[in-house]
């Protein structure tokens, strides 16, 4: 029988064990993460479920059913340095207590098998680049690119990996646990307000926003802020600060959103025009052609600002992700459960990445369901949800999965 | 009889003896600065002046005439660190050429007293607070502030002080050097375009602009730039960005001039809506009406783009400097000596602080002269100014010179 209140407790013991006064702690591939991962270890055993680790370092915990084909259900049990209490782990143990369930329902033998998924370093908090497991095993890690990161110690990924017992030039191996996949499920806290703001619990997911990460750095002149008249300026930050407002203009015409994080001026004195800006530029949009639409128009912004002020301007590429849409079926059944649960839902894209893009993009049909953050804030410890929707999302996800699997044991498919 | 070629030799000399590569090196207080102080003091003795140092460290070379009043020439031998060539030890040397002059003309018994001064740390490069010894010498030093000043060593101003003989709670007694000076006279290179622009080799200075430096903080909430709606942000950044363009218009209908040097976000990384942002403000303008009248717009723009974005802001004052005007019978004179050395001449401000400034201040009437820099440029190595103009200087501002002991001489003062 499923207990929520028993997923909850167990949330709480996970957070005393790896968290401290300035929220979650559990690193990928630190001594707390492996702390964290040998509890969830245990809890899965004590459930009956056969565990491996795959070459990637993805934790698996499986119930064997009638059928090899797999219903999936992932979280990350790792999280940023100072982290939510729930953002990952929520799922990973939301899932076991659904897997249990299954177990309970079906005399530990249902008729498709079904498996809980703990993927390896989601955040990318110690390398900077997130999804690790889940890229490793959908096949769409950039090897050469993983093989370069370096933490902040100077150490390299693999090398990190190899104190883990993880042999990095063998990570594609994981592709395998991907073969009898049928459905992927994910649930995690919204980390936005928008459900907040609506009043409502729970949502299904379309999809993860499309990304355009780029630096864009202006080149001006450096001068006498006193000596050099206004129109003899080639102010790299004017140019440069234009774009916020423009930028916003784009995002509310496109229905996107884009961000300018980070600013830096050199020389950086306050009596010196500035001659060089670089900012950074984040735009994201559930819709390829919306999203290329919004990169053109701030490429077109930045030559045009740069030109009225007689700056030179440059861009380099951070990050640049297609959007991924989430399988229809599922949203629909997704949308359903939650519906079934708390009366009424909502469809929203995910502004975040998760490790459902991965899944989807190795072509595992798939879907993620939201609860409602408190505050709207994530990867801060002040991240919340209320325990009453915890429950409502730990029950829509045991009926989700329940329908996923009738619909991936239908002969229609 | 006045040689402009000796002086330029002379120039040459000094920064062979103390400029390297990367430009002039004679940081005041440092032991090249020491050097570049006795190589002055040798010409100065070689041409028969008296020399001394005042009680903050000023070197004032004298010329003894048949009444004490004195008529003041004054430069700075101390550059910032990779400084240009010229930038305050033109008029150092131009000066002492132009008494060389005189004690010829006079036979070395002028009617009224000629003096040189060398000023030290105009530039503040090693302590951050400029016009050191000539706003000891005016009374205008604060003395709280000046003890508190440390270097990025850590050393305290008054133990640097003590290490080359000036006991920093006796440099008041400096003031007495103005007790007898009836005009005070600084050539000095441009610093910025403006004599570039109009093709002139020279100009009067009106005074140097009053000064409004602040820091602007702006207090938003950061938050994940993929999952934070547009109209859910609270972005530092967008409020702060908003500042430039308005600035500028300011700047343009008030006739001054107003820089945003540096920019800081936080957290500072791509994926972060900015939670906070500062910029410094540096606006000037040699009107105080109209400086204020710059701030408050400056004020009321913060308030409203603040305001606009649900971002708090607040300002901290950095450096607030009232304009000073120069003499205007003295600026008459040189606009005089210009027109009669090259054909034409042109009045202009001073966008940077000078030790004129500080001599104005403590009542003594002053000018200053202003010889083209090439590229507009200063603190920098590539400073230069083109020799048959760096004659014309010389020459121009000997015919001050002379116009101003008349003036000083004159019965009606």
């Amino acid at each position: 029988m499923l207990d929520p209140t028993r997923t909850i407790a167990e949330l709480k013991e996970l957070r005393a064990l790896t968290g401290n006064e300035h929220g979650a702690q559990r690193v990928a591939f630190t001594t707390t993460w492996a702390e964290a991962r040998r509890w969830l270890e245990d809890k899965c055993r004590e459930a009956g479920l056969e565990t491996r680790r795959d070459a990637a370092g993805n934790f698996w915990a499986t119930l064997g059913g009638a059928s090899p084909r797999s219903l999936l259900i992932g979280g990350h049990i790792d999280s940023v340095p100072n982290g939510g209490w729930l953002d990952g782990c929520l799922n990973t143990l939301a899932g076991l207590e659904v897997v249990r369930r299954i177990a309970w329902d079906f005399n530990g033998r249902p008729p498709m098998t079904v498996r809980l998924v703990d993927w390896a370093d989601e955040e990318g908090a110690r390398f900077g680049k997130s999804l690790f497991g889940s890229s490793a095993c959908a096949g769409t890690l950039d090897m050469e690119e993983a093989r370069g990161l370096v933490d902040r110690d100077g150490i390299p990924l693999p090398r990190a990996l190899r104190d883990q017992g993880i042999d990095f030039e063998r990570v594609g191996e994981a592709r395998q646990e991907l073969g009898h996949a049928a459905a992927y499920l994910e649930l995690h806290v919204e980390q936005g307000p928008v459900l907040l703001d609506l009043g409502l619990p729970l949502a299904a997911v379309l999809g993860t926003f499309g990304v355009e990460r780029h630096t864009i750095a202006f080149h001006g002149q450096a001068a006498h802020s006193g000596s050099t008249p206004m129109d003899r300026r080639r102010d790299a930050f004017l140019a440069a600060a234009k774009m916020a407002p423009e930028l916003y203009r784009i995002a509310e015409q496109e229905g996107g959103v884009c961000t300018i994080g980070s600013c830096t001026t050199l020389p950086g004195i306050a009596t010196s025009v500035v001659g060089e800006c670089r900012i950074t530029l984040d735009q994201r949009h559930l819709d390829a052609d919306a999203l290329a639409r919004m990169l053109a128009g701030a490429r077109a912004a930045a030559a045009t600002f740069a030109s009225e002020g007689g700056v030179a301007v440059d861009w380099s590429p951070l990050c640049r992700m297609l959007p991924v849409h989430f399988h229809e079926q599922l949203i629909a059944l997704c949308d359903e459960a939650v519906r079934e649960t708390c009366g009424s839902s909502h469809r929203l894209p995910s502004g975040p990445l998760h490790d459902a893009a991965s899944v989807a993009r190795a072509g595992v049909p798939s879907v993620m369901m939201f609860v409602q953050s408190l505050h709207g804030i994530s990867h801060n410890k002040i991240e919340d949800t209320r325990e009453d929707h915890i429950t409502l999302a730990i029950r829509a996800l045991d009926r989700l999965a329940s329908k996923a699997m009738a619909w991936a044991g239908s002969p229609g498919l």
